[in-house]
């Protein structure tokens, strides 16, 4: 039992702003409430003693004790009614009303008003704006939609009240049934992560589903879904996927959109099935709810026509299933069973004459191939060959094999009782076989997920007190962009650099150059000129005797180019063997809704033009650190492709690390980039950095 | 009228092998012909006077003249039985029995005797291994298949005969109609290139869709669909795409698969759409039989629902559509008909409380937009709309404006009555927002299609004889691998190489040296050694006074590597300047269905570790040579990006055709790669070479 149970199992419900006026919203919530809710309605309204023969209540404080107030009076007065609700200690409460944050400035003030009565009552607090809430357990409807749902183990919420009442007369007519209902509107207290903790904590949800435009805390939510997602799938369709949609889903909820790109690795982070459509949504949670996840990838194809067979072998390619390599048993058991001509490899073609007999056998002998996870039966309607027989036998084997099995019996009028029958043991069955296949791989995606351990953030001994310091002088110059002279603060988490030092003059620039063995690198140091190499401020193999005219040339240049440029210093660093070593950028910048996304590339093209890159939001531990690097299409380049001597791959997973580790402990970094973090055999070394802070924030 | 016509519109047809013995294939062709048939049904079987109360024949010599032949007789007489139809000089056959190619050595045997005899008589014959044909305008179906299908503009072939069956008795129920059926069986003499000029013939026909495994003749298929897609989209599922999928296309059909990459290539060169699922083949279909075609990719959303507005936005970035952007009168004259609340933007939002006027209203100032080409009407159902009523104005300001609508009525019982009324008028509506606007997208992509102009294949003035020489020569070595000695293959067909010859001796290359202004490049030349550089037979930068010694050194480790290594003497070469040049690749290999297939990529990590090319079929004009060139990721560098000089892409546009002219004058050369073409801002030079040529079929 989670901590909303009484939000959506109360045992009294009061309607504030209740009316019997035709066309009312506080009339719809009470036919609904009326319907089939095993619990009792309370109406409360001070203009009217009675509403639809129900006894009307003044004021909350005079009606019996509520569990939960749905609350659909006027915008101006909702912060009131919230309150007096909250005074008299009911916990839970649906705000139907729209006219808050997503109407202008009036509205927004008025969403603030809500907020801090919700959390001086520490309510449980639905909407404002939302089409309101069902629990199908004890038949309640509090919403103002046309359709009430099914029973079933499907929890459900949705940024949209409009796509919950598309929805619902879908389902029903799909047979599709659903624990909760949730329009979570404005999400001004409750948003999605609580009901993903909800629905993960309850015994009564199989699957959550849901239609967000966005997710308020990013992180938050990676690590309540991550949790839940151990024992209870997440689908989601995530809209605003497009600079297009994501534009449109700005304009309907006012919020400001987040990268797509951290969408889509924080979801991913937080173990949640992405649906593209409204169509995979809801094929992905009948395969989840009606079937058990299959063991292995393996995928068995069983049909009587070869072409069908051959097109369910290419969904199984797409997907990230596999075709199960049969053993010999299975093989000889099949060619045994089944006609000459018949294929017994796998797709298992028992051709056109195949009556029920025979799939039963071909069914029955590769479901018993341990190398066998599913199957798929695949059929074109022929003389000899009974649908509905079909189904009883694909349901039998399903259930005495614990493997799902999924279905296209193909056809229109004829496959109909086959497919109704089907889907009562929660068997999906399709026209098109490539839809049977997605559900399996939904659950195969879903047991790697469940399975998927992601490890805690690895915390290395870093020196926080002296990156403070270093961030604390860069605000006490008022300087928000930061360059080479701040790579102390790499040093200070264990991020290697180049040894070498930022000088003042010349001499110093010589004590420093006799101390490095060998040629050095000098580099203008100054926060107004970003494009060093351009204007002629670095030189690369300076010998001893070269130091001081090289200062003097660098520091003339950097006067000619910007006259009022602050110049700190020239950088004297160690000349290193770029030849055998390769550039890779690591970064970070904060996505307003996921916060710190790091990113890992190869250095120049690779980034630039391939815009071949992998991202994670922050903190991460060490295997997705090495996913970071594994997943970039130049991968094999670090790793010694063509012939060259493999990086510290190691070390590269290491700084990811701790950069990850830098950006989480102090957010006031609100971009980083390393580049070039230079990975060679023997290590890597980090080049130049550029980071900007938010001086405001940072204390 | 196609050379067809008079297969699909007979006035009589014979059945061969007729029967009235139940469940016999001669018996469900007779019945299925009996059915609403406008012609003259034949029975033949010598063994009986009268089947299903119709007179029969015992040969086709002594019955009624015969348009169409179907043949059902028992493999062995098959042969015989298609020479006795073509004897009597009946042109059009269907071989309805199986028991041929598709079966082994024997069956393989009796297809080249099918072959001879209608070659002979020059037959246009279907099959065999076919289900049969049908023609819904006289009412014929040929075939032994459960179902019939219904009247309508769009035709169908398959190579799985099951496929037919399971989608006819899927498309009766979703009413969607057909001109001609065609099963296509083994394509012993008809295949799909003679189906698809036909229908490109037929005025009856606007619409040709398939089911393939293969193509047999790609070339061929190119040349003829590229035409007919001028005037009739042509859309196919191709089967096999996957590793997986291929290897269960070939054991159904027994054909050696080509590679995906070229069907993916050449079904694109041929201009046809390609679709991944049943699913997306008829929701194509359905598109482009019903809609016309939009002017431009801007498409208009008009909605009562946020939510599904927002999705509905996703599905057209996801596109080759866009959001089409309003004129300030079209904003205007929203804002002035919409409520206060509604988005007049697109995707405009006329709000929950929307009735079907005010969806008439913003549906008639969109589609008065120029810069709408389309529009898309999403609605979840609500009290105050009527989906009926909005069906009739979608279908009324479809057939006003001329622009295509498509619709996601939402929901599941409430609106199947207003799609039904949509189907009538061809306008297809979807609960899934995304399959409407993938509709829209087919119409579009086939627009571009129908007005692309491919261009012919430039022919450059080369020097024919003399490759054919070159090639000669390998053929009388009876080398069918050659390499950088056959340069001059490249210089005969106008594609520079670097000043330079092959020498045998010190004294030439002196002489070479001499005659090149610089270092030179120095290689061994040998078929036997395919690594030059790795065993150390190439010097770059060889003064001249070192080529004596270099040319020693060169002969010496060749010799040292392998001892019988055939060494055809020392290449001397101009040395380039390769610092400001890419490193391409122009190679080509043939495919077995498609043919010399053209591959173009960046040099080394490029194209091994991000396999990052582009392939056409050959012959190609300049512009698929360009499309080849800008398609590759990598495409920027050559163009000039990150600061560096822009190479001669024209150039390297002018050595892809005439590499394409090359391999198509000599189909003897199997395998060709110019690997490095050198592309530099002055010019581009091929600097190596290697060839594999067929020696046996070249003469």
């Amino acid at each position: 039992m989670g901590r909303l149970s009484e939000l959506f199992a109360p045992e009294t419900v009061a309607v504030v702003g209740a009316t019997d006026r035709k066309g009312a919203v506080g009339r719809a919530i009470l036919e609904n409430l009326r319907g089939d809710f095993a619990g009792e309605v309370v109406p409360i309204n001070p203009n009217r003693e009675e509403v639809l023969g129900m006894t009307c209540y003044p004021d909350v404080a005079s009606a019996p004790s509520i569990d939960l107030g749905v609350v659909v009076v006027p915008p101006p007065i909702v912060v009131d009614s919230v309150r007096e609700l909250g005074e008299s200690g009911v916990e839970n409460v649906v705000v139907i009303t729209a006219g808050f944050g997503e109407t202008g400035s009036e509205g927004a003030a008025r969403e603030r008003d809500l907020r801090s009565v919700a959390d001086e009552f520490d309510l449980n607090l639905v909407g404002p704006n939302s089409l309101g809430i069902m629990n199908t357990a004890v038949g309640m409807n509090a919403t103002f939609g046309p359709e009430n749902a099914l029973e079933g183990s499907v929890s459900f919420m949705s940024q949209s009240g409009a796509f919950i009442t598309a929805v619902l007369d879908w389902a029903n007519e799909q047979e599709i049934g659903f624990q909760d209902v949730v329009s979570l509107g404005n999400k001004t207290v409750l948003d999605e992560t609580d009901f993903v903790q909800e629905w993960g904590d309850s015994e009564d949800t199989d699957v959550i589903i849901g239609y967000l435009e966005g997710i308020d805390d990013g992180r938050e939510f990676i690590d309540t879904a991550s949790e839940v997602t151990d024992e209870t799938p997440i689908v989601l369709v995530k809209s605003g996927r497009t600079d297009a949609g994501a534009k449109a889903a700005s304009s309907h909820t006012g919020a400001i959109a987040g990268s797509e790109r951290a969408y889509e690795t924080g979801l991913e982070q937080a173990g949640v099935l992405r649906a593209a459509s409204v169509q995979e949504l809801f094929d992905y949670a009948r395969a989840l709810s009606g079937l058990p996840v299959p063991e292995t990838d393996g995928v068995a194809v069983v049909t009587n026509a070869g072409g069908p067979g051959v097109l369910t072998t290419d969904a199984i390619g797409d997907s990230g299933l596999g075709m199960a390599s049969f053993t010999d048993e299975t093989i000889d058991a099949l060619a045994e069973a089944m006609p000459e001509e018949a294929n017994v490899y796998n797709p298992i073609d028992a051709i056109g004459d195949a009556d029920v007999e025979r799939f039963d056998e071909a069914l029955d002998i590769a479901l018993s191939d341990p190398n066998v996870g599913a199957a798929v039966v695949v059929s074109a309607p022929t003389a000899v060959l009974d649908y509905a027989d079909l189904a009883e036998v694909v349901i039998e084997r399903t259930e005495e094999y614990g493997k799902p099995v999924v279905t296209s019996m193909m056809g229109g009028a004829r496959s109909r009782a086959a497919e109704e029958t089907l889907r009562e043991s929660g068997i999906p069955n399709y026209f098109d076989p490539a839809r049977a296949v997605s559900g399996l791989d939904a659950l195969s995606t879903y047991r790697e997920i469940s399975e998927r351990s992601v490890g805690e953030p690895a915390t290395f001994d870093v020196d926080r007190e002296r990156a403070r310091e270093i961030l604390a002088r860069a605000r006490d110059r008022d300087d928000n962009r930061l360059g080479v002279e701040s790579m102390d603060l790499l040093e200070a988490y264990g991020i290697p650099t180049p040894h070498g030092e930022i000088v003042d003059d010349p001499a110093d620039a010589r004590e420093i150059a006799a101390e490095i063995d060998g040629d050095v690198v000098m580099k203008i140091v100054s926060p107004d000129i970003s494009h060093k190499s351009d204007i002629g401020g670095v030189a690369v193999g300076v010998a001893d005797e070269e130091v001081t005219d090289t200062f003097e040339d660098l520091v003339a240049r950097a006067r000619n180019y910007q006259p009022d440029a602050r110049i700190l210093g020239v950088q004297v660093q160690e000349l290193l063997d770029l030849e055998a070593s390769t550039e890779t950028i690591v970064g970070m910048n904060r996505d307003p809704q996921f916060g710190p996304l790091l990113l890992f590339g190869l250095g120049g093209i690779f980034v630039e033009i391939l815009e071949d890159t992998s991202v994670r939001v922050a903190p991460i531990g060490e295997g997705e650190a090495r996913e970071m690097v594994d997943e970039i299409q130049a991968a094999p380049l670090l790793r010694g492709a063509r012939g060259r001597q493999p990086a510290d791959v190691d070390g590269v997973v290491e700084t990811v690390q701790r950069l990850s580790q830098l950006v989480t402990d102090f957010p006031a970094i609100l971009e980083l980039d390393i580049n070039p973090l230079v990975a060679g055999p023997e290590g890597v070394q980090a080049i130049d950095l550029r980071l900007t802070v938010d001086t405001e924030a940072f204390k």
